[in-house]
């Protein structure tokens, strides 16, 4: 950043590190592609799969279980097709069920026709509803196939923490299968697929310190796979065609690794949010931090001002040169009501500023939003005093 | 490369060139979302819409009509759909039509059911057969719909170059909307949107000197458009899901504007290419060149040597520090028999050796290649004498 820009949204992307920056320059000056067989092609192989093990290593996978995509979206939009295989047999979900606070890529249900979606409620505070929940799996049509659940681990706006153990313990009962978007998740949080609550993990690379443009599934066994999206080569044991990105999963396996050591330095981010929260306190009392008594991960905070729009409150900051956002900023630039608030039942405040930060933020930074939000607390005081 | 090897594989990856490189480690630096609506986020949406407006040029097209994929596979899957829209009304194509030499991308046919998928047979020299194009195309049931019909404009294996006008006007007589995987004719072969032959054009960043993970739909308009394949997010004016890979995306458009200007530099490239073929008809007088007596593009060699299997050949090269292709290099380093040769029926010559080049391949490459070349022929010649 520059010295008088403060970046505060890492939710929506992160910073690129240093070292994801260095291994991507190398495998930049790769030209081979990673499936020729001449001895250029095959270094470009090893370098994917040491990507891939990096990949693995965050949430204790295998790396023979991780295939790598896009990013998320495509991940979740794989994940999420009623047509599957189980080894060679074809097997089928009939019915998706989501929660109604995830990000679009769930929310949408990838390639389930919109009245095979069902949503399940999340309370005020943005956790789950697990009574919902179990009464949305019981009444599921077994006779027709078992259901497919996805939901997220951590909220993209609000950074709340699902209950994994729990929901996974409901879904095995159920007998569902259990997708977890974890792209909020990774390096906030530790992950363990071998836990048992998700079959299937969402990654993002851009969202922990790698580069945009990589993502991935990460499997707990590889015997079921979902149909591929995007066909054509054999690539990815078949599961995702198409001329593998070396330089992005070199970038994303560096930043994976990163990310695991970095859950160390966790609690100084928190302590960066937490001091972001007492500004808020302070300088507007009366703000509502949003799923402030739920867990939540250490580097998000999410906030509205009574009275105040928050894209009007998101022009004030960027004007003051910091970087926040409202709401989620995967609709091409478009700000609308906030679909999580909604279903946390804040109808009322349909709006609220997303700060997010990470390792790389700076007490100057911080310095720059807490003069930002003093001025907006100043107008908003005179407009007030002025009405 | 290094001194001691020499890299003749651009057609299953090229180097990436110094610009776009430097283009894209600019962009590693950028941390936010282009879909962002603070100030760093438009000033990578800037940056986007720049990279987009260097792919419309190479094509002659509009930069509104560029959607930008992960890869040209991604973009065939996303044309090679039954569904689109007009508009906002729903459209729907029944059957696809291909050639069988085309990229297993184009082959597999994307979103359709195999049954709906009808190959167009190629003639002995690789040419698409305009009189099975036609009556194909004479046949299909237009009660159901329109014929969707997909093809190579230049063969990824022998690099001969369709007849596109031709094709382009059967295929309106017949009402086909028309897709071509323009992956191997970009920066080879002058690329014009608006002469009309193609509806859509698929290409693919990496190909041309930029990066990996970069891919393109162009279309002619934007009134009909297939259903999204990536779901999410509204990136992409609703066409493709996910955060913007932003360096990928600077990296291809800074590789398409040099792959325009760079078709100046094609008849050196040729003669590079001419001087490869006069020691392969030197060396091994046998030597089946095919597509030799088709169109071609300048940077391709595909030929066979009689009695040796093309993968023997190709490791003997690799040995001799030649990287070159025995196929396509789309399906995970297996190689088995060529489909594009299969379809010109030389099932006899099933394999073949792919020598591809570019605007950086140099003399000394060459010179390498031609020792390389002159062992393999004298141990075959050894081998013939002691047999």
């Amino acid at each position: 950043m520059t010295a008088n820009r403060a970046y505060l949204d890492y939710n929506a992307s992160a910073p690129l590190t240093d070292s994801a920056r260095a291994a991507m320059v190398d495998a930049l000056a790769v030209a081979a592609n990673p499936s020729s067989v001449h001895a250029e092609g095959r270094a470009a192989k090893r370098m994917l799969e040491e990507a891939r093990a990096g990949v693995a290593a965050l949430v204790n996978g295998r790396a023979e279980h991780v295939v790598f995509t896009s990013g998320a979206t495509e991940a979740a939009t794989l994940l999420l097709t009623p047509d599957w295989t189980m080894g060679r047999a074809p097997l089928r979900f009939p019915h998706l069920y989501v929660s109604a606070a995830d990000h679009p890529c769930i929310l949408k249900g990838g390639r389930f026709a919109a009245a095979n979606v069902t949503r399940i409620a999340v309370r005020a505070d943005g956790l789950i509803d697990l009574d919902d929940l179990a009464v949305r799996l019981a009444r599921h049509d077994r006779a027709a196939g078992l259901p497919l659940l996805a939901m997220h681990l951590v909220n993209n706006e609000t950074g709340t923490i699902q209950p994994a153990a729990e929901i996974g313990r409901i879904a095995r009962e159920a007998g569902a299968v259990t997708v977890f978007d974890a792209v909020q998740a990774a390096g906030r949080i530790p992950l363990d697929i071998s836990e048992g609550y998700a079959d299937y993990l969402v990654l993002s690379s851009h969202k922990i310190g790698g580069p945009k443009g990589a993502g991935a599934v990460v499997s707990a066994a590889d015997l079921m796979m979902p149909s591929p999206l995007v066909v054509g080569g054999g690539q990815e044991k078949g599961h995702r065609a198409g001329t593998e990105n070396l330089p992005a999963a070199v970038g994303f396996g560096v930043a994976a690794r990163e990310a695991l050591a970095g859950l160390a330095g966790i609690p100084q981010v928190t302590a960066l949010r937490d001091r972001i929260e007492d500004l808020v306190r302070t300088q507007v009392p009366d703000a509502v931090i949003h799923g402030a008594d739920a867990p939540r991960v250490g580097n998000t905070s999410f906030f509205s001002i009574p009275g105040m729009k928050a894209e009007t409150a998101q022009i004030a900051f960027d004007l003051a040169g910091v970087a926040v956002s409202a709401g989620s900023a995967c609709s091409s630039g478009r700000v609308g009501p906030s679909h999580v608030l909604q279903a946390m039942g804040h109808g009322d405040q349909a709006s609220a500023l997303r700060v997010s930060i990470g390792h790389g933020t700076t007490d100057a930074e911080i310095g720059l939003f807490a003069d930002a939000l003093a001025g907006l607390a100043r107008r908003r005081k005179g407009n007030s005093e002025a009405a």
